[in-house]
């Protein structure tokens, strides 16, 4: 590091100017709902069907939840962990838990009940609230243990199904609490918010560790970002559980926001609650939107506002792009990981881009882009040497982060931990290029990549073409050992509709038109595709199938 | 302090999850700079005149500065100083002079002489940048020192008259510098980076110490605070040598905006840049509103878009709402003192205000508010006992703020810094009562209050009451030492217009009409008000001038 300011040495703008109670706050970003409360204690925080509450009650319901886990001998470092959709109670858990100086734990709400217990397992769990939407796959899980948290039930009277299978109730539990506790302080803006495993598409999940002063200055990044507006209405279709929402629940309390929060990803009710309840902002898959497009007109009809979305995960194809602009929603496209609290990077704008054609802009809007304002450092570069690559547009690297917004480490790990952060930067196992303007974007997982011939392929560039072929609904390709060239890209498709007489010679030279020989598949599988519980194609499982062939 | 959180118990999360180079860098506002000139290099920063520059141009002439500096053996915690209108160059030094490691000490332009000289001896100035208009009152105050600093001349081709005096150009400067400087890492963000000297109405200046990470924090402050669109056009009527413009030179750079630089404040040249340059946003004094609300409605025509101004300094009077919102200015009040890098509290708005009359909002508005959002404490308390007061509107205390936007102390002056801090609060002086919704309304500097028979009489209060006397033009009530009361109102007014028949009884008799008894001052002074350099009554001198009575 190219230190120029040098501590050593003592001068008067460091002598006798300490640090002390009137001059310092650790940064939280639970200090954002405290402020909420105070200034705007009647505005909506959280709506939910027909329950609606104010930032002053959400504060009382959070200084309850937050004295009632202490009085159960929930401790300074304790994790607790929450399994459930986009409830109000889900939101309340972002400030709460901290405030009592344990750690939060949203659990994935798709997983199955061993990665559930192992979860719980790893990160000594000393309570659980659980959504009875979930409480089955929950029950199993807790079978797998030899000692169980305190389980906690989120009783939403709007859901008909599940079962309690908690110790007490949510609300009997803010009932033993205090109202007036006497609020919180961080001593330390390092110490830990919450705790996020990653999916993982191999192995066991690890489990990311969030500081306090991350927390704060992403949920800040996010607000900057995007420009909110004051008095943000944001909903909730992108799950808590994803890194902490990408920190939302922080940036909506930031701006004394509204959460509508939303069990389930429906069309009908997304379009309703945008024109009901003027819905300004929200986050989604491309996915989500994909379905939003192709969703009914009359569901579409009288959003007269603008809606901001802010999407990740994939680059979202121009037909998705020009949808939304068609019903007046501007896409923001966003990227980052577990390991960088969610979206660290982001395809900023540039006016100069308006007039562009579509399909321009799509291409643009398609980059992940350049560190968004929070982070300190994004890089492209060699995986090795950690020089980065040329602004070329062509060389691939891996794509680097660094600052404040990249995770305190991984739980129990540190071995892993010290490898992510090797050289000073955190390794994304993200391959890219570094376009002239500085935008960097992604070409695959490193693990992806396929060395055919001492060639580089792109996995995703080849799913790009297969994608466009008309029959094909799915695919992904994998390096398949072969002891002439090293690897070769082998394709897995599953076909639209049960098309039939469509073989694999067609597919390959479909591939062949479309781009370089050597990087057309030399064996395509037909066939459903193994994915995660997040929808993350499995692509160990299909390389131990390639292999096979 | 109520520390839930206790760093001594060690625990899973604290353990192997340290500080490194690639999840952690110190806050500093210069990294806005970095990022603006990385993601938007093309985008203009600064306009004065005829001279655009970009953020690219802006950032390669800062690495050159501070090389250049470095190179002069400007070293870290070294002071370098500048008097300049609110021109680019003074822009610039906001990033260039912390790149090097050195603290920027901006000073008052009304100051003269002796001031100025007191200050350049007391900051040890190493470098002093010069613009030739205050070249006169420079040249005076370095024959004053006995050791001269390096002298470096801002040769503003639009500015006629003034001389060079100094060792060299600050364009020359630059060019001794390196371009392709390494940039910088500021290693601890509780380092200085600015030092502002409080202009005070007794005695010397205090040189207020700022750090990166306040700094940070109050430019982010003010984007979100005021929810700031991305790429604000925000035009310099604010000195920049004011408590650093309120840290809007880095708030801009976080929101890779446009400086619009301005020599003098005038009320054309203000109308035809907002008109030219589609200003969106500035801050001024209200006199400075004033002035452009009572200037010529042709100057007026042809604003079609939303323009935000932030004021302080005084409460706006109604009238002055009243003739911005008529030309579709939004206004926002804010409060602060040069301790708390300027606007720490704001009078945040509330949407259910809408509705109201001119005059009720025009009240509300006037009240200093709540803390601003990255302000962590705010409250009016008992100064002795910092017991807070009931909110009840009516009983007086004293404001004090807590947190990352209060200074790091005072330089050299351990003993004013620790009592400023007293009891982990910052004092700021200033009394004022808190409304029941928790906004704060100042009523008086706590030095400026009246005690009249155990009565606190507020000076404000009755300078409000004069001020709405039809023939006076200024007004200023200071206490009195009386045998039977203890203290007794003495007023000093000015007339308009040198009218005369006007008698002290009069005025008197209609204070009492408009104020209890014992409120109106027993004594009335005519004649011209004492005003220090940036246009604050002289209160220590009218009071000695009425104890003389």
């Amino acid at each position: 590091m190219n230190t120029l300011i040098n501590n050593d040495n003592k001068n008067a703008f460091n002598t006798d100017l300490d640090q002390n109670q009137a001059n310092f706050t650790a940064l939280s970003p639970i200090t954002f709902l405290e402020r909420a409360a105070t200034v705007y204690p009647n505005r909506t925080a959280t709506v939910y069907g027909n329950i609606k509450r104010t930032w002053q009650e959400t504060y009382q319901r959070c200084l309850k939840l937050a004295s009632a886990l202490k009085k159960r001998a929930v401790n300074t470092g304790d994790t607790v962990s929450i399994i459930a959709a986009n409830l109000p109670e889900h939101f309340e858990a972002h400030f709460a838990i901290p405030m009592c100086g344990a750690v939060l734990n949203s659990i994935n709400i798709r997983l199955d009940a061993p990665a559930i217990a192992f979860i719980l397992k790893h990160a000594d769990a000393k309570a659980l609230i659980v959504d009875k939407e979930f409480s089955q796959v929950t029950k199993a899980a807790l079978e797998l243990l030899d000692t169980k948290p305190l389980i906690i039930d989120i009783d939403d009277p709007t859901y008909e199904a599940g079962e309690l299978i908690g110790d007490l109730d949510y609300e009997a539990l803010l009932n033993e609490g205090d109202p007036e506790g006497t609020g919180f302080k961080v001593s330390d803006e390092w110490d830990a918010i919450t705790l996020n495993y990653t999916s993982g598409t191999t192995g066991n999940p690890k489990g990311v560790v969030y500081h306090h002063r991350g927390a704060y200055l992403n949920a800040i990044s996010n607000a900057i970002s995007w420009a909110m507006n004051p008095h943000p209405v944001y909903l909730w279709t992108l799950p808590m559980f994803h890194c902490n929402g990408w920190c939302f629940p922080w940036t909506i309390a930031a701006m004394t926001g509204v959460s509508v929060c939303l069990r389930h990803v429906r069309a009908d009710d997304i379009f309703n609650l945008i024109k009901s309840e003027k819905v300004g902002y929200f986050c989604a898959a491309p996915i989500v939107l994909n379905m939003l497009n192709s969703s009914d007109d009359t569901l579409k009809a009288d959003i007269n506002h603008k809606v901001n979305v802010m999407t990740a995960g994939a680059a979202p194809p121009a037909s998705v792009i020009e949808g939304m602009e068609k019903l007046g929603f501007s896409v923001t496209h966003v990227y980052g990981l577990t390991e960088t609290y969610g979206p660290s990077v982001v395809c900023s704008w540039h006016e100069e881009w308006d007039d562009k054609s579509l399909v321009e802009k799509a291409k643009l809007k398609a980059r992940q882009g350049v560190r968004a304002p929070m982070l300190d450092g994004l890089m492209v570069a060699n995986p090795e040497t950690l020089e980065p690559v040329p602004k070329d547009g062509k060389t691939m690297g891996e794509i680097f982060m660094q600052g404040n917004l990249v995770m305190k480490g991984y739980l129990k790990n540190p071995e892993t931990t010290k490898e992510a952060f090797a050289g000073g930067w955190f390794h994304s196992g993200d391959l890219a290029v570094w376009h002239p303007d500085g935008y960097a974007e992604i070409k695959d997982r490193s693990k992806d990549i396929i060395i055919s011939g001492g060639e580089n392929i792109s996995s995703i560039e080849v799913e790009d073409v297969l994608y466009r072929h008309p029959l094909i609904q799915e695919a992904a390709v994998v390096a398949k050992k072969d002891p002439k060239w090293g690897e070769t890209p082998c394709a897995f498709v599953m076909l639209k509709n049960d098309t039939s007489g469509i073989t694999d010679k067609d597919i390959i030279s479909y591939c062949r038109e479309h781009m370089a020989h050597f990087k057309a598949p030399k064996n395509v599988v037909f066939g459903p595709l193994p994915k995660t519980s997040t929808g993350k194609v499995q692509k160990f499982l299909l390389r131990e199938q390639a292999d096979k062939l």
